[in-house]
C-alpha cells in the first residue's frame, strides 16, 4: 500500500521504517522538501522510501499517517491539498500536549473535544482513525519485543472500513488482533487522548517507555 | 481503625460496608444527620457502624474517605471543622466529572490541576491520598472476585506514611500489594483523574463495570 507519513520525529521515523519493513511504499513528509532527517531516513531504507513535503506525502498515500506533534497537526494538515485527504484513511497518532513547566502537560483542545475530532471536523472527507497514541514509538512498531506480557491497543473512528484498514496495518506491526479494541466513534478519542496524562504518570513511575496496559476482566 | 466515610452513594456504601467487614469502626457522613440512606446502611451492619453529618464523620475518623461526588467534594469538606482533618489521612476517591450532554463528561478542575490537589491545597493539614478512583465501586472493595485476571491500582500523595496506611486498607480489601502502584506525589492525581475519561470509553466498549487494567512490561 502507498502510505504518506507526516512527520520526521521519533514517531514518524519509527512508523515509516516499520511500514517499509512490512512491505509498504512510504513517503515521509515534512515542512520543506529535502528535510535532513527525512532524507537521512530514506537513505537508510532498502527500497520503497521517498521524501517530500507534507502535501507530497498526503498525495502519495492511500493511507496518511499524522505523526506530527499534536500542537502543530492542524496547521500541517492545512498545508496539504484537501482533495488529497478525501476518502483516505487518516491515522491520527498525535497527542495534543502543551508543556508549560509543570510536571505534566495539559491537553490542548477545549474540554469535551479532542485533536482527532478537530481533524475530522476540519477534514470531513478524511476517514480519521485515532490509533497508537497510547504507547511509545518503540512499542507501536514492535509490541511483542518491547512488552513481552499481553497488552492492548485502542482505536476509535467513525468509519468501520477505515478501522479495518488500520487493524491490518497494526497486525503487520505485530499487534495481536484480539487485543486491538475498537472503542467506538471518533469522540472516543477524548478518552484515548486523556489517557496520555495517565501514561506520563506511569512512565515516571516505571522509569522507561517499554510498557503498556492490558484490559483485565 | 476509626474511619469516617463522607458520602452515602454507591461508592460510599461499598467502601463503608467493606471497611466494617474488615474490622474498622465506621461512621458514614452525609449533609444532614439522619440521612435515610446512611441510617439504612448502618441498620444493615452487624456492628461498628454509625451515621452523622459530614462534620461528625470527619471528627470520628482517624482516616477520612472522600466518597462524595467530585463536583461537591470541596463544598462538603468545607462543611467540616478543619481541625478534624489536620494530620489525618484523607483518601480521595472522587472523580470530578461534569456531564453536559455529550457522550463523555469533562473534568472540572482547570487544566494542569486535579481535585486531589485542590483538596490538598485548601486543607494543607490533611494528608491527601488519591486512590481507588480508577475502578468501579464493586471492583474497589472486591477486586479478585470482580476481575479474576491480575489488575492494578494506583495511588498518589505527598505523604509516604499516609500512603502506607492506604496500602494497608487496600490489602484488607483484597488488593495484591505488588499491584498497588505508588505513582508519586499528589500532582500525579492529574493523570489518575484524566484516566477516568479513558475508563468511561472502555466501559462503553466492554459493556459493564467489572474490568480494570494491568500494567504490562
Amino acid at each position: 500500500m502507498r502510505i504518506g507519513v507526516l512527520g520526521t520525529g521519533m514517531v514518524g521515523q519509527a512508523l515509516a521504517t516499520r511500514l517499509v519493513e512490512t512491505g509498504h511504499d512510504v513517503m515521509m513528509g515534512s515542512r520543506t522538501a529535502g528535510n535532513e532527517k527525512a532524507v537521512s531516513w530514506a537513505a537508510q531504507q532498502p527500497e520503497r522510501a521517498a521524501t517530500g513535503t507534507f502535501a507530497d506525502a498526503a498525495r502519495h498515500g492511500e493511507v496518511v499517517v499524522n505523526a506530527t506533534g499534536g500542537g502543530v497537526s492542524l496547521e500541517v494538515l492545512r498545508s496539504v491539498d484537501t482533495s488529497d485527504l478525501d476518502g483516505k484513511v487518516l491515522v491520527d497518532v498525535a497527542n495534543p500536549m502543551v508543556w508549560a513547566g509543570g510536571p505534566l502537560p495539559t491537553l490542548s483542545p477545549d474540554k469535551g473535544d479532542s485533536l482527532a475530532e478537530q481533524i475530522q471536523r476540519e477534514f470531513p472527507g478524511a476517514r480519521v482513525v485515532k490509533a497508537l497514541n497510547t504507547v511509545n514509538a518503540g512499542v507501536m512498531v514492535d509490541p511483542a519485543a518491547r512488552v513481552p506480557a499481553p497488552h492492548d491497543l485502542f482505536i476509535a473512528g467513525d468509519d468501520a472500513d477505515a478501522k479495518a484498514v488500520v487493524r491490518d496495518l497494526l497486525a503487520g506491526f505485530g499487534w495481536d488482533p484480539a487485543l486491538v479494541h475498537d472503542v467506538g466513534g471518533i469522540a472516543s478519542a477524548q478518552g484515548l487522548e486523556a489517557y496520555l496524562l495517565f501514561w506520563i504518570v506511569l512512565r515516571t513511575h516505571i522509569g522507561n517507555h517499554d510498557f503498556n496496559i492490558h484490559v483485565a476482566r
